[in-house]
């Protein structure tokens, strides 16, 4: 279902490596300060897990880089299929089994479910959308990380005609 | 290694469910405004992917993740632990093979390899050290999100007396 051997694009046998860099500082409480080259990012927790609001928690980042994910790599595809794109929304919802977290009880601390829904504003006819969600199936690295660890994302597309 | 099954804490057999919730808007280029809760977060591209640079990218966002929440477990497991905690950096860094991402070979487009530097300023002594890390081990929703999806992150440990 994923494989997509597309003739447009060059095969390339040469590994094309980077690395990406992230540090963090903890401000005290839950909060931590992470730069990312010349970006500063805020990570909390709400005070019902002890920490003080100062930035979205952990859990919401992951989330969060998901749904930039997702984007940049339907944007990406798109201009390669020469699809026209309106918009694009993404809802992602995970859940998490706290206990693991906590530690009160031999469970993952991480994603129970996830699921991605998609809301694409597009002039593309089905051949071309079934191509680009194949494509964003096997090339997107948050959505293969996530598939990788055992969690099946449920992804649902909804295609808006522009 | 990472079984540590610590006496001092309730055992919880109904599950503790919790989901979170990100949506995300395509601002243009590969730019999407991402909204957690009342927090607002740019996710772009720079501009040798094609992006304008509007906020720090997917990748960078999920490695932040990692730096945030280890430091959210380091410091809930030394509370209940009582060790005393003076400061903590953590470095992330994450190497991804660009053809993964790009379409141009079968490769994961994940991260082929991850390390994560932690530096703690304590006064812990090494019996309590041993635990803190085997709890982070267990705990962090993030590092096991990486460890399951087959990527064995390096993490090494440096501690500071206080």
């Amino acid at each position: 279902m994923t494989t997509t051997t597309t003739s447009h694009r060059t095969r390339d046998d040469r590994p094309r490596l980077e690395t990406f860099h992230t540090s963090g500082v903890w401000q005290g409480g839950l909060h931590t300060r992470v730069a990312a080259r010349q970006f500063a990012l805020d990570i909390d927790e709400p005070p019902a897990i002890g920490g003080a609001d100062e930035g979205a928690t952990p859990i919401e980042y992951v989330l969060a880089s998901l749904n930039g994910c997702v984007t940049v790599v339907i944007q990406t595809v798109a201009k390669e299929l020469g699809i026209r794109v309106g918009g694009i929304e993404t809802k992602a919802a995970g859940t998490l089994d706290l206990r693991g977290f906590l530690g009160t009880a031999d469970v993952s601390p991480h994603f129970q479910e996830l699921t991605l829904s998609v809301t694409l504003t597009t002039t593309a006819g089905e051949q071309e959308l079934s191509e680009l969600r194949a494509q964003v199936d096997t090339r997107c690295p948050l959505l293969n990380l996530i598939k990788d660890a055992g969690v099946e994302p449920r992804v649902t597309w909804h295609v808006v005609s522009a």
